[in-house]
């Protein structure tokens, strides 16, 4: 197969999955991925869900042999507003070593790359030992909502795989591919407090009542000590501890504290438990203000008391971290400390599980891990270096992609997430590209990575 | 002149300040009032303002007189919405004791009284040894943003008055009518905190970066103590004291905390300083918090760590409380305890000064009240007694009326407030009314308090 053909017409293919009106475009995409994998000797399942189906691949052929499931997705975020790509969208076009087009980097890219790496090793090893599974959804970018159902029906065929492949994360450049272990849990809540029924005069009332912003601000403010670090009873209990190599890989990130806070255009930082900036993002567990409101909000003043005034909270947490305990804890803290005066409301949001995996050989390892995941991070580190020059990086990430979670939770695999975006590819923005070279030598260091498993 | 007549016809000039589709209204209200003084034998002037001339009239026959100013407006507020009224508000209906139009309070109807007593005082003592002046004024409904270059113009004319006479604000019933002594000054300011140059993805960059919504909350938290005073240095230094004979009025007050709690629908009080509900509006100064924002505001969640956080603050001030002292405090404190990692900016607003005349006898009492004025509190204890069945309570407000003060501090004159609306009366709402019964008893008192000051 032509990967840079095949990624033009799989992005062609408007696979818009928010948005109705691209139906014809989640249709075509998805039969489009089902073509290539039937053509790599895939026996495809197009598994109906309530929005847009999901494919599920197998090529099995013997039990024995180790077997890796790779995970993409076919949808694709909006492209609004139109007006500012500089050419179409959805007719991907090559400038300057870039394919630019909506899906190019963001799945459709990584997922060429897979499969062209797969084509490769398949011509040469037509009876390659290895089976394989394919997973392509259709609502990655609205939050996978039809995979726990996926999960019910197919989580059990799953689980006898070894582990799960994904290139859906990001590295730092193209010279420097990063292995993503960890990915971050979240944790939702909102609170709301009510004061008297109606805004009140604040030259009338004012002096009477507990005005609510006042607590709220109060009980936000006592969510977070001094130093930075969160203040609720428990939070850190469970913390996956920071190993040196962590700090060591780190430390070859081509990025500086400097370069870094010039980018997010803040006056310094303000890193909580010892970590340093680049190092919490990615090992440390957050509680954080998403959004406050209340009262009054437009140009000048006005003099009201507010009835009501609220905050939206998240917590970004670690491996070992519980969701389900953390959201309670901050729930009580929250509670314990709200004055008697007010009426407080918490809507519990959704959680989503952290997840990590510490790679074979590094302190911290799980004993069990399978074999072929062992040979997996093992040719990654050499197959990538060889390829790009630079072996990989192993690093935690502060995102949160919960199917990670889930495939780990719902069918006991652990993933290998190897990083194809970069920075300069614009994901979910205009403009969004895939960088042709890190697409050729990913597809040359995948081939290596496949037949390395399969041991070839 | 016949006062309920004159009322609806004054109403019926649709005098709404604040739209320009209304000027006809307010020209209107304006004549009509013109005439009304001139048929009392008041030399009337319009001095032009850059928006709503101001009513300026004379009755001046001899200096030695005393010599009294009443201050009114003749414009109302919107009646929008017009469908919840339940008669034409510019076409004035009676109904049970009442009259409804937009402005048949606030403030048509206490100008009415007045004229109307005038009137009667004026046919038994046609040469009444008494100077007096009218200030009606057009634009209170949008902040009287003229009269500041109408006291450079009139101020020194003023200053010659012995006090001013105002109906414009409330009394809690029918039968206990309130003299007003004290207002409260005001002090508005923003704040707002900057952190990166854009939202940031709370997985990606959480905890490196010091949250403006936490830092907002933070420094918000730190202006009251927990026991609800106010935490900024200074801020109470100056602050007028409670004085045992006040808190006695209150005691009368026909509101008992437990009502009060009822009516505001709030659990419990949270008042300062050892005041009580009722004492604090009246009695203690402020830091409110009028508005808060930042971040994602929508439904359910996103995850951002927001560019920035706002919060819009107003202190009521109690006389003696300088209000530029107190925003640079305020301001002060804020700068003192914003962290460094935050861009912060301040918007100083605007200030008023709180007013206070204590009532001729009482203690705190001014001992260079002039004799006219201290006839009219001692006419105005026995007047309203025997016409409405009890003596007024003098008692200080929570609100804030800047022209109030202004005519202290770009005239020297003090001001008698007789309050003639009630909580009933819908004062800038749909059904807006004037109670029939109050009308009628306060020309009687007004009547008898014109003659005292007059000593006829």
């Amino acid at each position: 197969m032509d990967p840079l053909e095949t990624l033009k017409s799989y992005t062609r293919h408007a696979s818009v999955s928010t948005d109705p009106s691209y139906a014809g475009g989640m249709q075509g995409a998805r039969e489009f991925a089902t073509k290539l994998l039937e053509q790599l000797g895939f026996s495809v399942e197009v598994v109906d869900t309530a929005l847009h189906p999901i494919l599920y691949a197998e090529r099995i052929r013997n039990p024995e042999w180790p077997h890796v499931v790779l995970y993409g997705h076919y949808d694709v975020q909006p492209a609004d507003p139109f007006k500012l790509w500089t050419s179409d969208p959805f007719e991907p076009e090559v400038r300057d070593g870039r394919i630019y087009g909506r899906g190019t980097a963001d799945n459709k890219g990584p997922t060429v790359v897979h499969m062209s790496a797969l084509s490769r090793v398949l011509e040469q090893f037509p009876d390659l030992p290895l089976n394989l599974s394919y997973v392509i959804e259709g609502e990655e970018e609205i939050g996978s909502p039809s995979m726990e159902k996926f999960f019910d029906s197919h989580g059990e065929r799953l689980s006898k795989a070894d582990f799960l492949l994904v290139s859906d994360t990001g590295s730092p450049n193209a010279e420097q591919i990063v292995v993503t272990t960890a990915i971050r849990g979240l944790v939702d809540l909102e609170i709301q407090l009510k004061g008297a029924n109606v805004d009140l005069h604040s030259g009338i009332h004012g002096g009477a009542v507990y005005n609510p912003i006042q607590a709220l601000t109060e009980i936000c403010a006592s969510l977070h000590n001094p130093d930075g670090s969160v203040n609720v009873p428990g939070f850190y209990d469970n913390v996956f501890p920071v190993h040196d190599w962590e700090r060591e890989q780190l430390k070859q990130y081509p990025e500086t504290e400097e370069s870094y806070r010039k980018m997010l255009g803040v006056r310094g930082f303000f890193p909580a438990n010892g970590l340093s900036p680049l190092e919490a993002v990615r090992y440390g567990p957050t509680l954080e203000f998403n959004g406050i409101g209340g009262g009054y909000q437009g140009e000048g003043s006005k003099t009201v008391i507010p009835s009501e005034a609220f905050a939206k909270i998240t917590c970004r947490l670690v491996a070992n971290q519980d969701p389900a305990t953390i959201q309670n804890a901050v729930v009580e803290a929250i509670e314990a400390r709200c004055p008697d005066e007010l009426e407080l409301s918490i809507r519990k949001g959704g959680t989503g599980e952290p997840y990590m995996v510490v790679p074979p050989g590094r302190p911290g390892a799980s004993d069990d891990q399978p074999a072929s995941l062992v040979r997996a991070f093992k040719s990654a580190e050499s197959s990538i270096a060889e390829v790009f020059g630079k072996p990989p990086l192993f690093l935690r990430e502060g995102g949160s992609i919960p199917v990670i979670a889930d495939f780990k939770n719902r069918a006991g695999l652990d993933s290998m997430m190897i990083g194809l975006f970069t920075p300069l590819d614009n994901l979910h923005a205009p403009d969004e590209s895939f960088d042709l070279s890190i697409m050729k030598n990913a597809i040359t260091a995948f081939e290596k990575i496949i037949k390395d498993i399969a041991g070839v």
